[in-house]
């Protein structure tokens, strides 16, 4: 049997990956009334006479609402809310495991933008957070966009997630080849979701600090080539890219581009990179290649060209670009420090932080192993300072 | 310290009187990739080829939202969404402890019906059921049937639950006093979410079975007297009502009214019946006073004046007309016949199981214990059928 049918029967047997637990026993007609009627009214009262005590009598001090309309779902497409179902079930599963946050799952029938974002508003007052999750690009910007100041963390894991992970890796494999985050060269293939994030958290200014510095240009590539400021056929996201991008307006395609850079991230599709396109890098190549299942170029090719550094999403290499590494201790520590939001702040503290958590460095070992539960601990103990820090908190 | 405050304390103890839990392990990387990606991609795809596969992947076969905008919650009105959330997890909390149900709330910001409706309609998909709670009459008539189609039973629990415990415990009272349901004059005082309910649960012609029969006739009163046909200062809700009740458009007031009947039945104000009116009505009188936390007459009162059997809403006298002696079984049995709504055929089947459910019914005793749990599973059991019987289930 395969990983595909075995699954399937664990879903079949398990019924549903996660359960409600009652946390209160109901043993007697006392213990009724302290959990229910009459006593419940002291607590609801509380609250409405001060809203802020919603978070020191009830769940919201802890839950998270994983909201998907099933639009992107992990590489399967747009196959809907029900469909979309197991993975934010599993979503919650890690969640709990790796965040000890009690997370449930919301899967919209609508794919409407405006709707997604007025029904998150609606239901945020019994969540501490609310996760994005396999929500399509470029929706989920304006979605998430829209979302900030409702007063409680909302966070699109598919594109912080994946930058801060990607990040974190970023900052050891300089300290591996001997790089200087602010000299990088850097090309990127993909713009959708994590693709943008990554530019955007690898560009950012705030960045600066002892372990790194802000990179200073990124040159995107899609499938027509390397996108630049006037190029005729871009769309408005592209746009918005090309305007923080390839400052040096580099035309050609990957190939061409690829040619004497640093870095490679690629968030885009299988097999595209040839080891002669690696051969073609600096020395020291570092090496993103995240497309799922199948990475842009296998590691043991891209080590044969003479990568230094190879991370992938795959379980089965090292340097696995997981997103539970991030999106557990990032809640935990906006959670525990009850933050309004997640700041940019907050989101270079965990990539910092998870770098950190790998004591050396070394080729085969620049992110920690997903299976780390001590990393979401180390996370969420960098978010929650930096939300205290930096004003993101009550 | 009393019950508020112990209550008070219970809550903030705890942090949340519910947790949502785990129920795979996560220890190696296979665990991760057969509950999460890449296994978690096959439930998926045959969600999607067949979707009612979900009711067997996912954890829909076995959930409920408990959706509230806190409009009307207990006895404390209009408190909103924040400070109804204790409430909502109380009741996830009997769900669980009496139906092995996974319920979570949805404590909605809006309180616009047509916004209400959207949200219920769109959050769907992960619900194997609605239970609608504390939602003001009339918007709580118009929401419930609006959502009658969606495809899982969605139930105003303030409305049927009351009614069904009600109808229950009307069927003993009948045992205990000798007298007919087909025969009961009955006057009944409050005309909201609970009171509209009853009146059309006691009076559906669908009753028609061994063990009961339907009301013939009811005199609802308002604080302006009898609610008859024609009544100048009707509202629409009244309006409707009067058209199937008071069919000798008696007038009057309560205690006119009250006179020579069989039933009193109160969902309004407590304190509003003296000895004398009881003592007005027939032999063998049943009481019914469900007002929270003051019945329209104490128990010992009532005694007093002659009645036979008098049913409260507390739980420190006999007779607890207590809801949770209907849903979580309701719910339980619709969830397992897979029904797509609660029919009146499940309603009248949930409260004929629960009168039997009482071997030896006395005056004491015409309604089950609220804490016997094995009442919620011969609910389950009887509404199950009768789903299955009525149509209402795949």
């Amino acid at each position: 049997m395969d990983i595909y049918q075995e699954s399937l029967k664990l879903h079949e047997e398990k019924k549903g990956k996660i359960a409600v637990q009652s946390k209160v026993a109901l043993h007697n007609k006392k213990d009724l009334s302290l959990a229910y009627t009459p006593g419940v009214a002291q607590p609801c009262l509380e609250i409405h006479k001060n809203p802020e005590l919603v978070y020191k009598y009830t769940i919201k001090q802890n839950s998270v609402a994983v909201v998907s309309d099933g639009s992107a779902v992990l590489g399967l497409g747009n196959i809907g809310a029900k469909a979309s179902i197991p993975v934010m079930e599993g979503k919650a599963v890690l969640f709990k495991e790796f965040g000890d946050i009690d997370a449930f799952p919301i899967c919209l029938e609508t794919q409407d933008s405006e709707e997604i974002i007025k029904i998150v508003k609606n239901i945020a007052p019994v969540f501490g957070g609310i996760n994005l999750e396999d929500i399509s690009a470029p929706r989920c910007f304006y979605i998430e966009e829209q979302l900030q100041e409702i007063g409680i963390p909302v966070f699109h894991d598919d594109q912080h997630g994946t930058a801060i992970v990607a990040l974190a890796g970023l900052i050891n494999a300089c300290k591996v080849t001997g790089k200087r985050m602010e000299d990088l060269t850097v090309v990127m293939s993909g713009a959708g979701a994590a693709g943008t994030a990554i530019a955007k958290l690898l560009l950012n200014k705030e960045i600066k600090c002892d372990v790194c510095m802000p990179v200073k240009d990124i040159v995107l590539v899609d499938t027509k080539g390397a996108v630049y400021e006037g190029r005729s056929d871009l769309n408005e996201e592209k746009k918005a890219l090309a305007k923080i991008t390839n400052f040096k307006k580099e035309k050609g395609s990957l190939a061409e581009v690829m040619k004497g850079k640093d870095v490679f991230i690629g968030v885009s599709k299988g097999g595209i990179v040839t080891q002669d396109m690696v051969k073609s890098m600096n020395n020291g190549a570092i090496i993103f290649a995240m497309a799922n299942p199948i990475p842009e170029i296998m590691p043991d090719e891209a080590k044969k060209a003479g990568a230094a550094v190879i991370c992938t999403g795959r379980s089965d290499f090292p340097n696995q670009v997981n997103n539970v590494l991030g999106f557990p201790g990032i809640f935990r520590g906006a959670l525990d420090a009850r933050a309004k939001r997640i700041t940019t702040d907050m989101k270079i503290a965990a990539a910092k932080a998870l770098a950190a958590h790998v004591k050396k460095p070394t080729t085969d070992m620049v992110i920690p192993d997903a299976l780390d539960k001590t990393a979401a601990k180390a996370v969420a103990l960098a978010v929650k300072k930096a939300a205290m820090c930096s004003g993101a908190s009550f």
